[in-house]
């Protein structure tokens, strides 16, 4: 692994620099596959769906039969765990509910902000060999307690036509209103142009391959919203000799299976700890099933020794980790003084999983530094702020005067005009 | 002006089109100006605003002495009216502030959501012949009481090298700490890759022509985000015989004066009352300054005759207006009713302008029809959510068998391994 000790700050920006890779070859796919949807609605995707997951599609919608029967091809002992996990995140989010927000400015003014659900959201949720149905509780709950009223859910079939029964299950009991078996960039196009089976949606979430997420990056310039820019997952630890050096190698290893491209990095003001827990990793990474993933994320990854922990906050607040692990001493002061970082899990028995799964918080998180200025998905990202305005007689008497001279002195008459008729008319 | 009496709803598509123009010659100037500010810094910039600006700029940043002797060239009523407005805003947006939201969602699992400030933010404001001050009221107030630490403020200068002193006062007022005089294009590179002078930001807020739309645009693909897409300004009126003519057609006719792209609807229960509004703007329109704006704005324009309410609400979420007046004798309906706004105004003494300055809501709205999934900037836009959580050794006791199950089924072992590492010490 990689070791660096106490590097000058002129080294961070390489240091702490993400793997990445190269995205213009598929956009050309992306601008293809898009341009179908929109001139042959279904029948593109189902040509797609053809050639990328080898399933001819019948009818893309799922049944309410599917969805039947899936609930009894899972065990008892799964479905009370997804259970468990609903119930704490829907309690998470649900506490996240803010009130109006009502100002009489000044005598007359009333202003008030109010959220509203947006109306029609789309979910993806990738296929293949690990099934993110714990991706759908986080999803699909804040949206259904936002109120909005379409939730659509596309996910890549089997090549038999099938879709796990889990992610079936769970999408289910969260109330998503319709669930296609799609996938890949022609889900994305789906649900920005809308098809003929497929609704139009207003704003796209969830996670993908590089192929889905260009396309949803595309997205974008037709007038859809997305969750946010997605990059490889990654976990910053902060941890000295308070803590357990198993449970952080564990933690480290938990993120590097996810993919080759994942980051993961170890800060500690400790160098014996930090030996402890290469050692640890080093046996822990023989046993696991995604050991050739996790081998490679690990080569990319970096245990660095800080002496200095003000030095260890800025260059945490430099990096802005998707998921950040306090476990130190003195855990509150980098809990209380992280100023970038998607979610932050303190102390020996907080692993990052936990978040994952079923601790209630959110695990769809900005990645690659967007920590910086963006949200993780919260209760917010399923609604939109709106301001709403009434002004009596007397409060345009009180503030239209203002208003006048502001759009005179922008040079915009007709907006001083629209005071001044009304002003005039009261004077009258 | 176009009038369309009840549209049937295959008619809503082309009816409520948008006048928009293509960008994609503009985006190659702004590739090279971005590789040119990347590569030399401040050079760059200097060279493009001599370029664009007629102006060779020895050293970009606004010193204190412009910022005091701005406060002299202005005038003490136009100073009181900045102030007036400055409360509002103020008052409005302080009342935006949320508290922490903590939650136990299961014992020993403690879980919370704080939002910390954007670090650091850059504010654009057009210059030329209208200097945007009160833009500056609407982006700068809100940054501060979020707490940001550096508020960036990038605006052109004239030929002479000056900027206009009601900006430089306003800014001052709001707490901007950096003030450059550079605009355009190189605005926005200055700010996304920083050079020796002017500091890379994490957020980009601001209107601006196309030249800074589309350099917003794609500064997003270079880990910095924006206040939202930008698109022309926009008004949709909804009003029967209960509200004034001439009010109505002034609310119009200061929204089209904005530019020849302006849009602006009204929606009518009556064909009377659509009829005098039409003629009011016929007579308003002729002593307006900005008069051949306005007149091709509205010629882009519709007044639209629509029976019944029910219809006319379902068009109007459809088109999601970014200014939305309400003026009819049942206004409860539109204003509980609509989905899809940026900024609401009730009744007949709320003319948008009020909104616009000094009513204390934002003027920074979705355009486009993105306000069907965007909010427009308040409080929230400077801060981002964070999560916690802190999870006792009962905590993990009692979510860490579902977390295990979960991880399992989708097929992540360390994952799960994170988990059971803690059970089993805790078992010991």
């Amino acid at each position: 692994m990689n070791k660096i000790y106490n590097p000058g700050a002129s080294e961070w920006l390489e240091l702490l620099k993400r793997p990445t890779s190269t995205v213009n070859d598929i956009e050309e796919t992306v601008n293809k596959v898009f341009a179908e949807v929109i001139e042959d609605g279904d029948a593109a995707i189902e040509k797609y769906t053809e050639i990328f997951d080898g399933f001819k599609p019948e009818n893309v919608r799922v049944t309410s039969m599917e969805i039947d029967d899936a609930r009894n091809r899972i065990s008892q002992e799964l479905r009370d765990a997804i259970h468990l996990a609903y119930a704490n995140v829907e309690k998470f989010h649900a506490a996240q509910k803010t009130e109006k927000v009502v100002v009489e400015t000044a005598e007359g003014v009333q202003c008030w902000q109010e959220k509203r659900p947006i109306q029609k959201v789309g979910l993806y949720i990738p296929g293949g060999t690990a099934p993110l149905f714990s991706t759908i509780l986080m999803l699909a709950i804040p949206a259904a307690i936002a109120g909005c009223k379409e939730i659509v859910l596309c996910t890549p079939p089997n090549k038999e036509g099938n879709i796990h029964p889990a992610i079936l299950y769970t999408a289910h009991l969260c109330g998503v209103t319709k669930i296609f078996k799609v996938g890949g960039i022609q889900a994305i196009a789906a649900m920005t142009f809308g098809t003929q089976t497929i609704p139009k949606v207003y704003k796209i979430f969830g996670p993908g391959n590089q192929f889905v997420t260009v396309a949803k990056q595309l997205a974008t310039k037709h007038n859809v919203a997305i969750d946010m820019p997605a990059g490889p997952s990654e976990l910053l630890v902060v941890a000295d000799e308070s803590a357990n050096a198993a449970f952080v190698a564990s933690d480290l290893l938990s993120q590097a299976e996810h993919g080759i491209d994942s980051q993961v990095i170890l800060i500690s003001t400790s160098e014996k700890f930090m030996d402890e827990v290469e050692k640890e990793i080093e046996e822990q990474i023989k046993v696991l099933p995604r050991k050739e993933i996790a081998e490679k994320a690990i080569e990319n990854s970096k245990l660095i020794f800080i002496e200095d922990k003000e030095v260890a906050l800025e260059i945490i607040n430099e990096y802005g980790p998707e998921h950040f692990i306090v476990c130190t001493e003195n855990d509150n002061y980098f809990v209380e003084n992280v100023q970038n970082a998607g979610s932050v899990f303190i102390g020996n028995y907080t692993p990052e999983s936990a978040g994952d799964y079923a601790s209630g918080t959110n695990h769809t998180l900005p990645t690659n530094g967007y920590a910086k200025q963006y949200s993780g998905v919260n209760l917010d990202s399923f609604m939109k702020n709106m301001t709403f305005q009434k002004i009596s007689q007397e409060g345009i008497r009180n503030i239209g005067p203002a208003i006048e001279l502001m759009a005179e002195a922008e040079g915009l008459q007709a907006h001083k005009n629209a005071v001044s008729l009304r002003l005039i008319d009261l004077n009258k």
